[in-house]
């Protein structure tokens, strides 16, 4: 891990190096379910075990991005022994792509360039284990150098003294975000709109900016349309689980009635990541819906007398009308011309 | 209470006949803030126990003109020995009517017609305790009979077969709703957005529909625009806290957001309640803002790590925009034509 270390502030980079993270015959996933108010592991001792942690959101963001690519290791040392491991590796990759409907594309980008480096290393006669998990660690290095990228352009436009609301965790890249502002004299204070059921804003973004000493602000998720008509927020950003060609925007829900509102009292909404080269738009996209109970309880405690249903749609779709620019890698694209950024190749790792 | 009773349906009203009542120099009031995980109730022993009930929000939505009536009865038990009772009722109408800001001037108007109606008892040598629980009573009668014309309305602009957004509690409206439209042959469907921090929507709302045995589901705050979008939801409706003149429209933080949702995909919000003689428009208006702690914590149990703020607007404001048309006891009016409200007499006692 030292490797990682060097290029990262140990304040936020400790919790993503134990997002997920496969050693001697197991993958650790940091719970975020229960994070902060306790530090767990869920220990998977087989690609089913990461499959089914990713479906019950032990880890989120970009979380199942890095569990896939160390599941995948976690494949090969299952079948360490078998003198034929390709088919084991390709069933491992369907598991693990389509553990969630709405990423499962770039989930299946990342399990199928384990297979391909698996059949590179069998043609070279190198160590499967090892290959597919300097495979993961490459690909954690390169998706921080292409947020380092995104991140560089979202704080150009945030003015010196700025509030910024987010939507969600955006994963590392509100630790980046943080820390390139501070390096460039930039003052920034987050307003985190506090993302129910799972309560990521509340529980993970604002700890990341609050461990990087940042003023954070927590507010409901039926706040920010108030917040944003008060004049006092300079900017709206969120990643993205998908952004399609047509520059629509598929993330966690209650992000579309924040670009809304954004839209409508004039703050500027930026979302980071890299468009999908599979999605033209919302009509590829499938929305995952979770278990409606899920919605029913708060922390463990339910709140709702017997017969009640809960409905939970896990993402909405924001339309292009309602995003200012989109963050990527190569630069700022508006989100009715993302032809320009799929003329140059691009990576199959997500930097959302 | 019989004489309540006669008039409504038990399954409903139970909750309400206990949300503030005058027995004996108690007020009791039913504690929204934990039910219906547990039915308890605070037990006042003085006004300012109840302005300080009213502060806490012990009681939500309608309860707080209750229990501004019933509590000013308790003021006129404790001054019943006194032989000018006038300067101390006048004192407790007044840290009642400015218990929480927003809501300021119709909690005045209720107060104010307490003390009026002691000054009769006092001419005519009549009970003042009596005269004041009298006067509680004939306005939560008032109350009903003006939500069942309100309800009547909002009923006929509903289709035969209907699924309705609801935003808060909305109190009685939601129960008379939901029985006259049953008694006209029309199916509902409720969905009901939880309404965080104190979750009113899961907690309240829901629990009067489901035990009306109507279909009802939760949804988290962030959901209502993703829901809104997909085209299922034939009408948003909420009460309000204050209804200004130009049709701006003051409610549960939240309100906002929803209806503008519901404008962009065509979805009519019809809001129910008196217009305020007294409020031109916005400008007039003092927004609450909260303890933002309330917003750190989830039934009770803290779910961010130390130095994160919480910030608490507990009302917003709904541009008329949004409003297609508000239900009042006199039909429903578009919100740039209120004039033809204010033309007739009205009640002093909200309707929201």
């Amino acid at each position: 891990m030292n490797n990682l270390r060097e290029d990262h502030d140990l304040a936020y980079l400790l919790q993503y190096e134990n997002v997920a993270w496969y050693e001697n015959g197991t993958v650790r996933i940091l719970d975020r379910r229960v994070y902060p108010m306790e530090t767990r592991f869920v220990v998977c001792r087989s690609y089913e075990d990461v499959a089914q942690a990713i479906a019950d959101m032990v880890t989120q963001s970009a979380g199942p991005y890095y569990a896939a690519a160390h599941g995948m290791t976690l494949a090969a040392w299952q079948c360490r022994n078998s003198k034929d491991p390709l088919p084991f590796l390709r069933q491992a990759a369907d598991r693990i792509a389509n553990a969630r409907p709405t990423t499962a594309s770039r989930m299946r980008a990342i399990t199928e360039r384990a297979v391909k480096t698996a059949e590179s290393a069998l043609q070279n006669g190198t160590d499967l284990v090892s290959a597919l998990r300097k495979n993961a660690i490459a690909m954690m290095e390169q998706r921080y150098r292409n947020i380092a990228k995104c991140t560089s352009y979202l704080v150009d436009v945030m003015p010196e003294k700025c509030t910024v609301m987010t939507q969600c965790f955006a994963d590392t890249i509100v630790g980046m975000m943080l820390r390139e502002a501070k390096e460039r004299g930039k003052t920034v204070k987050l307003i985190c709109p506090e993302t129910r059921p799972f309560l990521q804003g509340a529980r993970l973004t604002a700890s990341v900016a609050v461990q990087q000493g940042c003023d954070v602000t927590v507010i409901c998720d039926n706040m920010p349309g108030a917040i944003l008509s008060g004049g006092t927020v300079d900017l709206f950003t969120s990643a993205a689980d998908v952004i399609c060609h047509d520059g629509t925007v598929v993330n966690k829900v209650g992000t579309m009635q924040i670009a809304a509102m954004a839209k409508r009292f004039g703050v500027p909404y930026y979302v980071t990541g890299s468009p999908d080269r599979t999605k033209q738009s919302a009509a590829d996209v499938t929305i995952e819906y979770r278990d409606g109970d899920e919605v029913l309880t708060h922390l463990g405690r339910r709140a709702v007398l017997p017969g009640v249903k809960g409905l939970y749609p896990a993402f909405d779709i924001t339309l292009p009308e309602y995003v200012t620019g989109i963050v990527t890698e190569k630069g700022i694209f508006s989100p009715g011309d993302l032809k320009a950024y799929f003329a140059e190749e691009t990576e199959d790792f997500p930097n959302s």
